[in-house]
């Protein structure tokens, strides 16, 4: 994994650590061996400790008591500008605590106070640890040592030479390995390929013993797929009443979740709003405070993650629940605060791992909450980040898709899923839909194959094409409509296919409720493209709809004068 | 101004506590009246706390010992989703003691309890207060006492009688206000009028004390520049010899400050990269514990600001010492950042302020850093968030005109300036050029003003438009060169003068090292658009170049193969 900018790491470990505690709750649970058994190191700075998303995590990680977690702090009082104390005089221990941490503070340059500070808080099994260790930057280096140069700037040469003479290091080879290290980590070798061989052993049994459980546990970790699951998700989510997306996603969550129990996730407090939550799949809360007094039941056995109010953490956290390995998780919250995780995405997307965001009330059609909450820029700002699919559906069969593709292994990078408030009837699709279509990005609707004009839309914005193109139609004015649920999607089909769909570029009607710009890649100077360049207003969503010409009749009109 | 999005106005109000601070320290300076004695207050909700934004701003109000600052959170145990213990469980008292605040407890339901934790945080004048003011949400509804339906809900009109029954409050009118609390308020309104007016009239015998203080005073409630400033700035900015943005960036700085004392602004922990101080300026920095032994130097009389590393806090402080009014404020980091804290910036945008962003390492030209720190899709996503104003200038003119734009109240919303770490060869400019030229977005460079094609690019990509040029030149191929400095800008030009620099829109050579599908709104489909569509490498400078063919050979050849 690459952690880079501060703070995702911190993130990322507490997702891996939940993710460990979630498997462990489903495999770990016969009275012998426990396949589950590994913590989670993680290695963080200053820097990572003044990001807000490492509070974000902890608080979580803390809330959730996972006591598999183990931080180290390199606490070196130096950051890039100079001194910490600069911008920084928190109390980190009273921090950490006040949010459900055990805390130790050691000396980090004595590595036996590492190693008892590690075996301490291996022990403590209802908390997240963390180890402040007090060490100093450029440790006998003569002229960086605890500067804030060591943070920025390669030694040198000479600074080298002069570090090792300081530390009674001889000056040659460059790299030496002293022969007492070689042995001890020979020694070590030896005895972890022994322990590792035993567990080897062990597991073989624990499959023996219960070969249903162990085929359970390859299918998390193969993300097992029945054949076909694509058509069964298609088949499951339909629907002949005008029906918001975030519904149809709901129904596409609720099937899958049956056919892939290795799908997990949540909200960052909305999933009332974002309608994530998986029926019966049990909600992960925090473990009863009294040890001496065990819960019931063990709650990460649940599928539901309460992520609080924190979209960045939760992304990040995703993002770690994805690389630990077993699960395809999922974060939802509003389109609008995707900009708070834009960072989790970015990296997901670097790294090419399947993570799932979820986006409802995708535009300024959200209504009442206001421009604060409404999305007009994100949609393309998104779509520039590399090796993203930003699918947003505009019926059952493309909401399917769209969840199908998430977790079918269909491209590297993360998915996310981009899903209305407000309902959209339904589309007519005619006998010659096929809905793996919805797989090439965009795709001409079969009831509206041929036509002068194209008619080009996503999500909400399709049915609104579809009624624009039956009102021309009145009029003698045959119009294409191409449905174009994932650009990202279609920027890798061959160009062939591209053109095909697009036909005449001047002759494309583009429509999006977001910033218009984006859509320029695809249609000519002369085409008409239809979105929104400005913040909105608070109003009911039917008169924002009236007000900003997103209606079949003002859309027409437009088109009239255009063709003019 | 407007909060909306958790977190934001919790580090807002932070801002606003820092600017009264500073401006305290500038003119609070006699023995008498003290013109800035505001209070800064903020009512804040689980969610703001959950967000990581308050913690880092909070941390930071801690550090400063922001005393001005009195903080009423509404701790009623219900988010939208349910009750808050599904994902928050803090101490929270423990953690704002941690980052140095003074924490009370209170019913909030009693008013002479919030009376006096209000009178006794305001007696706090060295740490920020916060007051936990425990409430119970919907408050006497029978049916939404207590529960998260109070949150996303209306009560409705059955439930508002219901509850007015159950408080014992009549039924009509609808909007009562009751006789004693007309008089409350009349007799605090006459007590408030004699206390303004007393306020006036020591306001108005400390300006007659000592005129030259008020003068000043007014210099930064009025933001007072001198005529010509922007040429002042265009000549102290120049070089001959390959310099970084950044550098010419800091130069446009240290004249500003001379000529603009309101000008104010740091850094999340990259001053020495952003090369953002403000030389001679002082350092605002944690003033000494012991209120016994008070420092000799008042630290809130400095004007260069160390905001860690907190880039989200950093933009919405910026944005409420912004909204404070005196100051003009700039915050910095690295454009790759920018993703940190979108949410603020379109949070300036949206409020129509004029906030200044400062990035640099603009490019994957940052080299070794590697591709998490690499811009690739920033640049585009930022120009899509409306009403914001980005200059990527290539050169000294630009650069110091694009500072001129940020404090010359050009445009309402904030400015961005975005900035190369690598050295630019400067552009010779002709006797034909005008600076002002630069504050049309994008213009003809006045050597380079006729040919057959366009080559039109940003920042770092000019100098290689104009070596590419002179490539083309010495074979016979003439080709005009657009510098773009604000796209945004330009796009606020009437149709003539796009239309003008633009020329044929086919025959245009587009280059900037960053996505290039944005540059489809201005060139059409047979333009050459010479962008980067995926994340980079950690390399150095010059061995990205030439591997991306961003050197004027690469970008030459491609231009002939185009032309065939």
């Amino acid at each position: 994994m690459t952690t880079g900018p501060l703070g995702q790491g911190f993130a990322n470990a507490v997702g891996m650590g939940l993710a460990a505690k979630m498997m462990a709750a489903r495999f770990n649970i016969g009275d012998g061996f426990k396949p589950v058994n590994s913590y989670i190191y993680c290695i963080c700075s200053d820097g990572d400790l003044e990001e807000g998303i490492s509070q974000e995590s902890a608080s979580f990680a803390g809330h959730l008591g996972l006591g598999n977690l183990i931080y180290l702090y390199d606490d070196n009082d130096v950051s890039l500008d100079g001194p910490t104390r600069y911008s920084f005089s928190e109390d980190v221990k009273k921090r950490f605590e006040a949010v459900g941490w055990h805390v130790q503070k050691i000396d980090g340059h004595d590595r036996n106070a590492v190693r008892k500070a590690i075996r301490k808080a291996q022990k403590v099994t209802d908390q997240p640890s963390m180890i402040m260790a007090k060490t100093v930057i450029g440790f006998g280096s003569p002229r960086f040592h605890g500067t804030s140069r060591a943070h920025g700037e390669p030694l040198g040469a000479d600074e080298v030479k002069a570090t090792k003479a300081a530390l009674g290091w001889p000056e040659e080879p460059t790299f030496l390995v002293p022969e007492e290290v070689r042995e001890e980590f020979a020694r070590k070798t030896k005895k972890l390929a022994r322990e590792h061989k035993k567990w080897d052993k062990a597991m073989a049994e624990w499959r023996r013993a219960d070969p249903q459980l162990a085929e359970d546990y390859d299918r998390y970790w193969n993300h097992t797929l029945p054949d076909g699951y694509e058509t069964q998700l298609v088949e499951a989510v339909k629907t002949d009443k005008p029906t918001a997306t975030r519904d149809l996603s709901a129904q596409a969550i609720q099937k899958l979740a049956t056919i892939a129990p290795f799908l997990v996730g949540g909200a960052a407090d909305l999933s009332t709003s974002t309608k994530t939550t998986i029926k019966d799949g049990g909600s992960i809360e925090r473990p009863q405070d009294d040890p001496k007094d065990p819960p019931p039941f063990d709650f990460f056995r649940g599928r539901n993650i309460h992520f609080g109010v924190r979209e960045h953490s939760m992304g990040a956290e995703v993002n770690g629940m994805t690389l630990y390995g077993s699960f395809f998780a999922y974060g939802s919250t509003f389109l609008i605060f995707s900009d708070y995780m834009r960072p989790a995405i970015r990296l997901s997307a670097l790294m090419g791992i399947p993570s799932i965001f979820v986006y409802t009330h995708d535009s300024v059609f959200l209504g009442e909450d206001g421009p604060t909450h409404q999305s007009v820029e994100q949609l393309f700002a998104l779509r520039l980040i590399p090796n993203m699919t930003l699918f947003r559906p505009s019926d059952s069969a493309e909401v399917a898709m769209a969840w199908a593709w998430a977790v079918g292994g269909k491209h590297k990078g993360p998915t996310l899923i981009v899903l209305t408030r407000q309902k959209l009837d339904p589309i007519t699709r005619g006998g010659g839909f096929d809905p793996h279509e919805v797989w090439r990005g965009a795709y001409v609707l079969d009831n509206y194959r041929d036509g002068d004009i194209t008619l080009m839309a996503t999500g909400s914005e399709v049915p609104l094409a579809v009624k624009t193109a039956d009102l021309l139609k009145n009029e003698g004015k045959r119009a294409r409509v191409v449905s174009a649920p994932s650009l990202d999607v279609f920027d890798r089909q061959d160009v062939d296919y591209q053109n095909r769909v697009l036909g005449d570029r001047s002759r494309i009607v583009a429509i999006e409720a977001g910033r218009s710009s984006g859509w320029y890649k695809y249609v000519n100077h002369d085409a008409l493209v239809i979105g929104i360049d400005r913040f909105g207003a608070s109003a009911p969503y039917e008169q924002i709809a009236e007000h900003l010409g997103f209606t079949p009749q003002k859309v027409a009109q437009r088109i009239r004068e255009w063709m003019r």
